[in-house]
This record gives structure tokens, sequence and C-alpha cells, in this order.
């Protein structure tokens, strides 16, 4: 078995995926995973502090991924504006070649009631990192929390569509098409 | 023990909910509460299923608050104003002697992970009604789903701040506040 070769936490990630789907997450050990991707379970380990991390691994990577470029906007932007470059570097993560990864994922998350808490855990938590780094950044109360709250919705309704079958536009597309509903539903004449 | 009395089930709720806050929700039993509240447990399993029942019962009312007002809304209301009926309604349902039953319900619910993860499937439950509504009533995708999930998040946000201590503004006025934060979010300028 090879020790290390380049794209192993990849093969985990697609083998660990197969295996959940073909025979259920929780009747899958690491084990399993392991001699199905050609590693020893030592190799997993080094990859993935236990099963459920295949799924839900980058979660640092992911709260950044919304907060980095509210910190990094010029001082003065509307939060509206920090929203739209929230989503748009949300919308950089989920390229055309990760739907069928993410389709997958979601089915094995959908089967098992403690993973779905967890992913609903993980929208909850971005939520706070993503108000509170909206104060952080001069947006005041109630409108930091609303315009989080309105950012994580948009993307979590984007996301469920983009991986919808058989949707086919691209995630930021319906992220655009989302944040048009919301200046239409509070706007309705503009 | 009187068999029936006006006001039972309310001192059945009181009651539960005074046990559950000194001594916990799992250590409370049915038996203690019937017996607290001067009834027999038969008189508890009218008025509800069973121990979690105290704090939830009402769950077909608390959705038809949001979905009744939209059903008889006229044809043709756009879709904010359909949201501004559900949340006027909600706000009826929170007039301000109910403030200190929701904000111990709370605290029971916040302590327990089980009660925690059924309130916030409640909201979710109401989210698909709301949006089915929605679509019954001419809105179309993804307008429809955007309206549900505003109108279910400002109204959270809303019951959140008018439970927080020390909150002594009235529902409507905070839902009134998140709803032009939600404006303001949306067209800055306006």
């Amino acid at each position: 078995m090879a020790r290390w070769q380049p794209g192993t936490r990849e093969r985990l990630q697609s083998t660990a995926l197969r295996l959940f789907a073909e025979q259920g997450f929780d009747e899958t050990t690491v084990a399993q995973i392991a001699a199905a991707a050609d590693v020893t379970e030592r190799t997993f380990f080094r990859h993935f502090a236990d099963k459920p991390e295949v799924l839900f691994a980058g979660q640092t990577d992911f709260t950044a991924m919304f907060t980095t470029p509210v910190e990094q906007a010029p001082d003065g932007t509307p939060a509206f504006d920090l929203v739209r470059r929230a989503l748009d570097s949300a919308a950089d993560f989920f390229p055309e070649h990760r739907r069928s990864w993410s389709r997958s994922r979601q089915a094995v998350i959908d089967a098992v009631p403690a993973l779905e808490e967890r992913e609903l855990g993980k929208l909850a938590n971005l939520k706070v990192r993503l108000g509170d780094t909206l104060r952080a950044h001069g947006i005041d109360e109630p409108l930091a929390t609303i315009a989080a709250e309105t950012a994580v919705t948009v993307f979590h309704l984007a996301f469920t569509q983009w991986i919808a079958e058989p949707e086919e536009r691209d995630f930021r597309t319906l992220v655009e098409e989302r944040l048009a509903a919301l200046t239409a539903l509070v706007h309705p004449g503009h």
C-alpha cells in the first residue's frame, strides 16, 4: 500500500462516499474505507479525525469563505455589498466539478439524522460567525443579524437548488436569482 | 381533586414550567406535575398527549397563525404584503402577558438538546407550510421560498429579542424594526 501519494485525501473521500451510498453510513467502517482506497487506517487518520470528518472536513475554510471577503472590504461598504461579497466567494467554492460530489454527500446526510443535525449546526454556526464579522466591520444591530441570516439563507437555498436534479445552472446564477427574488420581495415596484 | 375546572390546562402548563425550571425537564414526571397542579394524571393526559406537549401544544394553531391570513388575502396581494399579514398575525399571538411564560419556556428548551431540536423542527416545518401556502396563493418560485424563509427568520429574530432580558418593547415593534432593517439591507439608499 502506498504510504503517501497525491490525491490520497480526495480518494479517501470519494471511496467513503461510494461506500456510504452503497451500504449506509453507520454500516461503513474506517477499516473498510481505508482498504477500499488501498491505504492503511493510519493513513486515513492522518487525513481525517474520524469517519464523519470525511463529510465535514473544512469547516474553518467554509466559514472563512464567507467572512474573509467581509473582513477585507473597504470601511463603509454597505451591508448588502458585504453580503454579495460573501456570496460571491461562496460561489467560487462550488464549481461544476463539485456538484456530483455535493449531491452524493447530501444523500448520505439526509439519510442519517445525526449528520443532518451536524449540517444544520454548521449553518447555524456560520450565521453567528458572519454576524460577528459584520458587527466587527461596523454594521449595527439589528441590520448585522438580518444581513447574516439573509446571506446564509440565500446561500442555503441556492445550494439546495444547485444539487437538485436535474438543475444544471451554475451556483452563481442561482445565488443571483435568489438575491433578485429578495429584492423583488422587499421592493416589488423597483 | 377537581375533575374539571376552568384554567386547568393553563395551571398544568405553569406548574410544569415551574417544576422543569426548578428540577430539570428530564427529572420531572407527569405524576409530579399532576400532583403539584392538584389534578390526576388522567386529567393531565386529557390535556396533553405527553410531557413535551406541555411546551409544544398548539403547533397547528402556531402554523395557522401564519398561513390563515395569507389564505384570506385578496388575490394578487404582493408577496411582501403577505409576509406582513403573516407577521402581524403572529404578533397578536405574543401579547405582553405571555412574555414571561415564553422566557421561562425558552430557558427549559435551551437546556435540553432534544427540545431544542424539536423547536428548530417546528420552525423548519413552518417555513415549508408557509411556502406551500404562498405558492397556493399564486406566488412563484423562487420568490415564495424566499418570502417564507424571510417571514420565519424575521419572526424568529423578533421573538429572540422579545424574550431577551431586559427587552421591554412589544412584539410588533420588534418585527417592524427587523422588516425595516431588511428593507435597508436590500435598498440602502431608499
